[in-house]
């Protein structure tokens, strides 16, 4: 089976690009921002110019979007290695199947970096958004960060993205800021946005019904703004209370905008 | 008094930089990030290079911190324009005085930028972090914001590089991020605090004594970080528990990292 983007196999022959390394490679986490390559920091672009290998997730057979914001900075495909995911929405996450699934995963992922790192090559995690921030990057990073140099870039979160094409301020004054998975029992979520001044809630995908409800319960629809692709091509902003139906991508959240103090 | 780097008047004679303008200038938002240029996105160095005027908030007397993180992108004095705010802490944020100061200054801070706006001249207000995040730039926007063309450059907001800089991811699977103002009350605090999955609680200043006896009542004292001027010179990170003293300067904040799914 040909698979010309992904990880090399756990044990890699010494190539003629390699460096001649005594030293180890470094680990970069790169965060990507919300979409937009102009929203890409100084420092994510050097180092995706850089690092020997450009790795990215993905869902099999897909390419990976972090991967697609890089396409601004980065014109070899040489660098990469794709990371597609055993299983996505296959099984819920808190199935013991899903978390094994996706632990020899990041096992496995993370020992054929450790062989590139150990050969002093740079690795450059792309993350979406910020790293350090619901990214993937993390279960790498917390297997490697003790036996590698580590460099985090932070970026502009998809959040960040989101409120600023739908022209609304987050917060103001004193405003508390909740950001909440919609995977989150719908009590729980009436009970955040309750307490909450300013509320982002992410990861709509099919519980966009149960995220409106609970917005509904709490007094919060005719608030709440619905954005889909911020910052990207297909971008869609809508109030949340005039979409007619209820679907939602991977790359669309909630925004409830807070409304403090604005002398 | 010579105050060279403030706004002109009200009304500016026309000068020979300005366009021969039919048009009206473009307001900007730029976030200038946590404080490191290179955090800087590629979209805010392009707007920082090309606006006419570049307008920072600052205390009376001194430099703006967003001033000085565009150093790296600009070298010409000639367009900056200096906001002092008119008082900072010297009256509680709800004092109708306070309030009435801050809506004057905003009111004819306003006035001027429209003055150079429809002369055709391009206004970049530069934001610490993130624009719509507590910014004051929020409060010249919506005051221009229907009579201007905006755009509004997202960017890193200072706790994504706070935790960055502390080496510890924020949140994991579907944990609950709450962002707190440590201008609350002690019981708020307590009550956000005990419901949250992970926490960032924001300028500390004076408040640092209420905010760690309500991380200590919340029981998350011992997850409680530390971080001073996150990506800056000068940066401080430290377990809280550890810091012996409750001096906490503007660009200070503490972070409570999530525990969430870790496959």
């Amino acid at each position: 089976m040909e698979r010309p983007h992904e990880l090399p196999p756990a044990a890699p022959a010494a190539d003629e690009a390699a460096p001649r390394a005594a030293a180890t490679g470094t680990l970069y986490g790169v965060g990507m921002g919300p979409g937009d390559p102009d929203y890409l920091t100084v420092r994510a672009v050097r180092v995706l110019e850089r690092a020997h290998h450009l790795v990215h997730f993905c869902k099999a057979g897909r390419r990976g979007n972090a991967r697609t914001i890089a396409d601004a900075v980065v014109r070899d495909a040489g660098r990469e290695w794709a990371l597609p995911y055993p299983l996505t929405t296959e099984l819920p996450p808190d199935d013991p199947a899903y978390v094994a699934a996706l632990a020899a995963f990041y096992d496995d992922a993370a020992s054929r970096l450790a062989d590139a790192l150990g050969a002093g090559r740079d690795v450059a995690i792309l993350s979406e958004g910020d790293p350090f921030f619901y990214g993937s990057f993390m279960h790498l990073w917390r297997r490697l960060k003790d036996r590698f140099p580590v460099e985090v870039v932070p970026g502009v979160t998809g959040m960040s993205g989101c409120w600023t094409r739908a022209g609304t301020p987050i917060t103001w004054g004193d405003d508390v800021l909740t950001v909440l998975p919609a995977t989150l029992p719908r009590a729980r979520l009436v009970a955040h946005l309750r307490a909450a001044d300013a509320a982002v809630v992410m990861k709509l995908g099919r519980h966009l019904p149960k995220v409106r409800a609970a917005l509904a319960e709490a007094g919060l629809l005719a608030r709440a703004v619905y954005v889909e692709r911020g910052t990207m091509a297909g971008e869609v902003v809508a109030a949340l209370a005039d979409k007619p139906d209820d679907g939602a991508p991977y790359f669309s959240m909630v925004l409830v905008p807070g409304e403090g103090r604005r002398p």
